[in-house]
């Protein structure tokens, strides 16, 4: 049977982002549709009627919704080039920091991006000791799959993608070299992957759209 | 090798016991240490050093962390008895529910328990439309999982442990027979299954333990 792969994304999410890097990784052939988050589409709605979130993954006309879970059915469903390594305890491992980046990382970093004042502060400091957790995992290795990008490196990939945008919106370094040589030559590492490389959306377009929302979350 | 399975977790948590039911339908043999939480011990701190919460599963000496990482590592080591079915799309399906019911349906409950007046209307409104989602995938189903007890199953079992004693706590129905009649027969049939009977706390110690929790949130 022919497969039939689509991807509802938008441009500049990181969750729909790395549902793109996974199917490239795998080599998997899909159709791209970008969705407009202001009016979103029918089938969007449709598709993933829980959320009406992006991205929601249609493999042969069954869709799947929350990135983590379709990593997941990615990996179930395509078993070469696997995301996840073979044994139990290290693919335990993954998973645990897979869900360290979405349940603490992410919140953190988020928040010392749109608030101000002492709420920032705050946030820095929390983000600052996820980070660091981040920094020891990373030590003497090149991606946090080992040698080869897995499913930890695609989940966390955001960081190399998007913090350089906030800190360059905020003004503020948040990782730093003397605090994270390992995160930061991470990194450079992953965003010098090739099929990483040719999915970066645009450093500028970025700075307007996250410049945009902060904006719009201060107003608040 | 003669297997070492040991589960930190403490008597009255969802999050421990649902590691309990999983061991049990797998018919593994484990030691459990209950976890006195006001006062961790060493080894939960040294287990888990990011979160230092229970539960933690301990398998000739490598500790897993986090109680949804913890049912996938348990399901990979011990293929016997599936947690999970075979078919991508209803691994995924399950993935989502069991992710539903710890990101929207659990937050939303404990604030209907721990809040009073306006929040914990808007609480018990917002815990209602969850619970209808979880009503429609159960209509004509006896468990998530279908004929037999799964994943999701073991995720939401805290409804069936629980749910009746914020009920009786707080002095108000949430999971009503006119709105949620699937429901509640979900959790009359899971409550009844051996394994998971045998495994229940007494229900007039979960009164007083939750009560006093209750009163130290509102005390706040």
């Amino acid at each position: 049977m022919a497969e039939e792969v689509k991807l509802l994304k938008s441009w500049s999410s990181p969750f729909g982002l790395r549902i793109v890097w996974a199917l490239k990784l795998k080599g998997i052939q899909y159709d791209s549709i970008d969705e407009d988050l202001s009016n979103k589409s029918p089938l969007l709605v449709q598709c993933n009627p829980v959320y009406k979130k992006i991205p929601v993954l249609i493999h042969n006309g069954k869709s799947i919704s929350e990135s983590l879970v379709i990593f997941e059915y990615i990996e179930d469903t395509w078993n070469h080039n696997p995301l996840l390594p073979q044994d139990p305890y290290h693919k335990a491992t993954a998973r645990f920091w897979v869900k360290f980046g979405d349940d603490k990382v992410l919140p953190s970093i988020w928040s010392a991006f749109i608030k101000q004042g002492k709420e920032q502060e705050d946030a820095i400091d929390e983000a600052i000791e996820n980070l660091k957790l981040l920094e020891e995992q990373l030590k003497g290795k090149k991606f946090f799959g080992g040698e080869k990008i897995g499913l930890a490196d695609l989940a966390l990939g955001w960081l190399a993608n998007l913090v350089p945008v906030f800190e360059e919106i905020i003004g503020m370094k948040i990782i730093d070299e003397e605090r994270f040589p390992s995160l930061l030559a991470w990194m450079h590492e992953f965003s010098q992957v090739a099929i990483i490389k040719e999915s970066w959306p645009p450093h500028d377009k970025l700075i307007i759209k996250f410049q945009a929302l902060r904006d719009r979350h201060l107003a608040k």
